[in-house]
């Protein structure tokens, strides 16, 4: 045990007085994390100089939020979320190449069982929405085609719901499906134009949201996690570049690189081929980049 | 409304891109607030470099340390106390010109309707501890005795345990009272010596501590409202400088300037003189300063 050092509190040393205390901390991580955090809080609290009552605000905010989280809800994930916080982590532990294809946050909704398909398969299990074809390949970083690549995707319905949302509603494992490539690389699935959808708004956090001006939306999106043994894991999404809500994602998802294209098709022999009745369907593409393990 | 600027998401940029989406932030102070924060969250997390597992864990200590509050207890005003934060908004709006007394935190354990009694009463109620004359005088900045300045005191007892935590065992307003002073400014009142207390460590806040090396105690001390039409109220607390905790307070509570001194007096006519019957008493001497409402 060393000796603790006085910890007289000044407010010009503020910071430094409440971290001289960790002396005897065992877990060394600990001690540098709460380091940092303390000098940043410190840090901010002098530039805010907040009144009391404000401080008072933000405890019971922060009460609040934690209140409102049970095993159904977090709201600390969702204040994480719209703050960009939990996609600066994401960006942190999945720097990759240049070229590579960029991760973003993994979200709520992701859950395991899902079925596997031939490549084809219409992932939409009632029919509901606008037909869609996703396709396009999976390419190491020297642009080869990569075989036997797991492909999970998961997306929300055309009123912007997962399956997971509507039991009952929707069917069990509804616009859910694992696909993996060939020799050729390539990848392809039916399912139905993705709808944006609200983050949980009636909350703290729906809350902070609207004071700011700010709304809850997501842009309409698919969800991927791409895996292949000695490859980095993919968890990423790509966006609907005609969503209204494309440059102000709520939670900050979205990537310049993660942004597809959506053609809409209307040539009946193109309909025809693909098995759909019309009088059109969206045609999705994305090229996916996969870097080595390190 | 203003046109929300693009906010795709970029590790480099990763503050800016979140707050960039608060243009229509109605509350300016909010808007200036949240702006500090996200770029101040932001660096501390680009510093630590949490894994996802880190970031889960912290994720779950929130809302720990939510669930832990409810009406009676208040976990995030601890956590705010440990890390020092409660001790710095209150200095922040407790600035005061040199020589005046100093503020400290308000703690939780004040309450209203303390009975005013005559200089000299003992507020100790049932006669448990050893016994104590706290006195002194209250001077303005320029030396000058303050007539008429309320002070509002309150204490644990031997213990360390207020009355309030102890319903039923401690008579109703033990070791408490208000008293005010006369022309030539002095005060004086009996009561016995306080004892350090250790703050609630059964919850996340005592584990952050225990994980921390630290304790959660804080050194004993008496509690001060000085108060006076025209003059800034100080709340504040005196302390005593023999306390085992005296350098390392759970909360930082301690300023340098606060510490008093705290005399063993064992003469029998001094002893008689103040109605004790020994064998010894402590005679605390603190004067305080207050400075004109800016
Ligand atoms: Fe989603
Ligand atoms: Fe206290």
């Amino acid at each position: 045990m060393k000796a603790l050092p006085k910890a007289y509190f000044t407010e010009a040393d503020s910071a430094e007085v409440v971290t001289g205390q960790n002396v005897n901390a065992k877990d060394a991580r600990l001690k540098q994390v709460m380091e940092i955090i303390t000098r940043h809080l410190h840090a901010a609290i002098k530039e805010i100089e907040p009144t009391q009552e404000e401080w008072m605000k933000a405890i019971l905010y922060l009460t609040a939020t934690g209140h409102k989280s049970d095993d159904w809800r977090q709201e600390f994930i969702l204040l994480s979320d719209v703050l960009g916080v939990s996609m600066l982590v994401d960006a942190i532990n999945s720097r990759r190449p240049k070229g590579a294809s960029e991760n973003t946050v993994l979200g709520p909704f992701h859950i395991g069982g899902t079925p596997e398909y031939e490549m084809g398969f219409n992932i939409c299990l009632d029919g509901k929405g606008e037909d869609m074809v996703a396709r396009g390949r999976v390419l190491d970083v020297d642009g080869n085609p990569l075989e036997g690549v797991k492909i999970d995707v998961w997306q929300a319905n055309d009123e912007g719901f997962y399956d997971v949302q509507q039991k009952g509603i929707q069917p069990d494992f509804n616009l859910r499906g694992v696909f993996r490539t060939g020799a050729d690389g390539t990848y392809w699935f039916k399912a139905v134009r993705p709808q944006h959808y609200s983050i949980p708004d009636d909350g703290p956090v729906g809350e902070l949201l609207y004071a700011l001006g700010r709304h809850p939306y997501r842009p309409a999106h698919l969800h991927y996690i791409l895996s292949k043994e000695g490859y980095d894991e993919v968890t990423t999404h790509i966006f609907d570049p005609d969503d209204i809500y494309i440059n102000n994602d709520a939670v900050f998802g979205v990537k310049e690189s993660l942004i597809a294209e959506f053609v809409k098709v209307e040539d009946p022999a193109k309909i025809a081929e693909m098995g759909f009745e019309g009088p059109f369907y969206w045609d999705v593409k994305f090229d996916f980049v996969l870097a080595p393990k390190t």
